[in-house]
This record gives C-alpha cells, structure tokens and sequence, in this order.
C-alpha cells in the first residue's frame, strides 16, 4: 500500500480505537482491489463527536466513516438522512456523503450480526433466543433477529427499563418478546450484547454455568475473539460464534453502502 | 506497513492534496524506523481551516500536522504558541500537540529551502539574490536567505506593495534587501517562491530568457520536480535546485519538531 496526497480516505471513528480491527480488515480489501483508498482509526472521546464532526465534514477527501462506540446514538442528530434499520433502532454505524451535501447513515450491527450466525449454520428463523444487552448494537441485533424470523426473544440488560422498552418496540409477525432474566433454559442461542469481555477483568455478561451442549453461544466483542464467555461455552461444549463473525459481516454490509465494489473475493 | 487501531497518525492539511508529496516521504520514514504511525492527506478548502479545526482537534490520535497552501497564515489564530521563525514571518507549516493541551506550531519552509540549496553546494553566505514571490513561502525563505548571510536580496511580488513589505522586515546585519524588478542581472541565485509551476499552463514566474550558466535557479514547486521553470534554467546551463531539495529540507527540519527521532539514515 503507497499512501499519497491522491489516496482517498475512509475512518472508523470511535473511544478506544485500540482494538479496532476495521482497519487492518479494510485496508486488507482495498489492497486486494487495487484501490487507492486508506482506512484509518479516528479516537474520538465520549462528547466531542458533534465538536468533531464539522472538522470531519471539512475533509473533502473522507468518503465514509465506520461509527462505534460510544458514538452510535450521538452520531444521529449529526446526519442529514438515515436508512430505514437506522431510523428503526436510533443508531447508525456507517455513515456515507450525499451527492446533495451532507451526510446519511445505516445501521448494520444487527444485519452483520444475523448474517455471521446464520453463515456459521445457526438459523435464525423459528429459534428462542436470550440475548443478554439492550444498548445500540443490542437493539439493532434484536430487530435483525426478530426480522429474520426468531420464534422467540427474551431480553435483559443491566440498565432497570430499557429490555422492557426494546421488547415492547419488537412488533414482528410470530414473535414473542418479553423482558426477563438471564434464564439459559428453553433458548437455543444465547447472546452476549453488552461490551463485558472487551477489557480485561471485566465480569462474565451471564453465568454460563447453566450451558448445554445444545446451545449456541454468540458474542459480538471482536478482540479478544476468544471472550472469557467463549472460553466457557467452548468448555460446555456448546457451538460457538465471535465477534470476529459479526464483525466481518457488518464490515462486508458497510463496505457495499459505502460503495466499495468487490469487497467478497470468490470463494470466501 | 500494517494500519490497526494503534497506528498514530500524522497529516498535511492543504487543498489541493493530490501533488503533494509529504505522506510518501513520511510513510517511507514511519517504515524504515518500524514507527507505528501513518501519514495521510487531509483535503481542507480554503476558508475552512477553522472550522475544521475542533474537529481535528478532536482526533486523540493525531499527533501533529503540517501545513500547506492555502492554510499557512490561516492557522496562526487557531494555535496557542508560535516558535520564533513562525512568530517573524506570521506563517506556520507544522504543527503539534503541547503537553499543558492545544497546538503550537513553527515555520520550517524558509530553513528547508536555504537547507536543500546549501547541501546542492550553492552557498548563501555573500550570495546575490533575487526571489520572485513574496507570499508565505517566500517570506520565511527570504528570512531564512537573510539570516544565513545573504550579500543582496531583491524582491519582487505581482501584488503590489508585497515585496517592498518583506523588504523592509528583513533587518538582517550585512543585508541590502529591497523590492525590484525580476532583473536577473547582478544576482548569483534566482529563486522562484510562486506557486506558479505546479499546474500544467502556469506562466514562468519570470522571463528566463535572460539567464547565464553561471547562475543558480531555485524553484519552490516540489511536483512536478522539474518545473518549465528548472527546465529553461537547465536548457540555459544553469545550476538548478529543484522544489524537491526544499521539500526534502522542510520534511527533515518538520520530521524532528514532531518527534521524529533518526529521521536521516546514515550515508544520505
């Protein structure tokens, strides 16, 4: 890769970047294309996204921008348009420049997600499922999984209301959603959606002592992929999907709105 | 060279970016030292710097900036600290963070100039000049020609008023400096600090009909390397220090006020 003043630019834009593996997974593909594009980290601090964005607005040579925490929901009154999962979930992850000026965005975290569970084998449609977080990757996940045909979906969080207020905004066809505890039984995926397994130390999202073979466990922290939490299912003997899955399959559906044409290379 | 979310970054902050030649330069530099760093381009419209500012501001991993056309008087407000040679001629070109918070910069364009035409073997002690182009550039090259011992430093500036400003700023012991005609007559180097050469169809800075083998012409235009201007001068006979010596002189003096250690490998 050979960075010049032509070089276009793309960033994901997030606190801590550290961890971030958007750029050694898009810059991987750009150089696979032949595209003169690079993909950088941009560390932005809880509160300073609305300070930022002017700034980012004013590189003319950015043309997108891979959104994380903590800035999915704060990046919304920043946008001029919003796709349709977006505007369903209150949280985006890709924003793109509109030819009219200005700047839209989408929500993938929840497609990608659906997507590296059911590319792993795991169907979605008719499963009871317990997903453990209910912030902005959590409500978009449930809405994917609920879109695809989940039978039904039992939410928790930590926060007192908000799986009640999830559950309640889930109005798909042949779906029970309720709010509830952590109860592995009679679920036949588990997912993990909150950020414990990100840093080290951090407590188990749920106890996994309960596990059964026959359960799957997905988690959505990219790195470290093996989580404290995919270490024990492993250990139950349960099927497992990373964050690594997830992460490639937003990555592949941000890559398509952001107009990177190839991004899938044959066979993969 | 490997981005992840751990990569610093580095920028040059101009408009147009596409000629520019400094993330080359720099990435080759981050590479040979095994620094994980990487350089980029940030296209920034004239008029736009301030607002961009808080937004670049923003960016934690973001180390430092150099700064091109047409931002280098824009940005002085916008810093909390000047150096001295910024402070003299009211331009900067690189700028970095400050440990008690904000950004100081300092201007390394007239020292990498003077720079690359002594190491081309032209000395400016005693010397006879005459430089076209009183703008940013030319005001911290004229500084930097005065301060290393220039004999005689004519000054000419299509603006009018321009060059007879700069003239009278330069009180440098030893130095007759005043505005003129570009009358290549009576000068041991000729220097060129218009922007003039850089797009296809520019007009010469001056005519350089006039030109003897035994003059020295120095052009601030690092791509294209041989401006029309450095061809006549060459066609004519002369010595020539290509915009490339400059650009090469500000990158190294750029390189180590933004902590850049071991920038020169041995032997060049």
């Amino acid at each position: 890769m050979s960075i010049t003043g032509r070089t276009r630019l793309m960033a994901i834009v997030g606190d801590p970047v550290a961890p971030l593996r958007s750029p050694a997974l898009f810059n991987a593909a750009f150089a696979r294309l032949g595209r003169d594009a690079v993909f950088i980290a941009f560390e932005v601090p809880a509160g300073e996204l609305s300070a930022a964005w002017p700034g980012l607005t004013a590189l003319r040579n950015l043309d997108g921008l891979v959104i994380t925490m903590p800035h999915k929901e704060a990046v919304i009154p920043l946008l001029d348009a919003l796709g349709p999962t977006a505007a369903r979930t209150g949280t985006v992850n890709t924003v793109r420049r509109r030819a009219e000026g200005g700047w839209e965005g989408e929500m993938f975290d929840g497609e990608g997600f659906r997507d590296g569970l059911e590319r792993a084998g795991h169907a979605v449609r008719g499963a009871r499922i317990l997903q453990v977080g209910c912030g902005a990757a959590g409500r978009a996940i449930a809405h994917a999984l609920a879109r695809a045909g989940a039978a039904r979906l039992t939410l928790h969080d930590a926060a007192p209301g908000r799986a009640a207020i999830l559950a309640a905004s889930l109005e798909y066809p042949g779906l029970s959603a309720a709010a509830g505890d952590p109860d592995l039984r009679g679920h036949d995926i588990v997912v993990n959606a909150t950020p414990l397994g990100l840093r080290e130390g951090d407590p188990m999202p749920f106890d996994p002592a309960g596990l059964r073979p026959s359960q799957v466990v997905a988690d959505v922290i990219p790195n470290p992929e093996v989580t404290p939490l995919i270490a024990a299912a492993r250990a139950a003997g349960c099927a497992t999907v990373t964050g690594r899955a997830m992460h490639e399959g937003q990555a592949r559906l941000a890559a398509a709105y952001l107009g990177i044409e190839g991004w899938e290379t044959p066979g993969v």
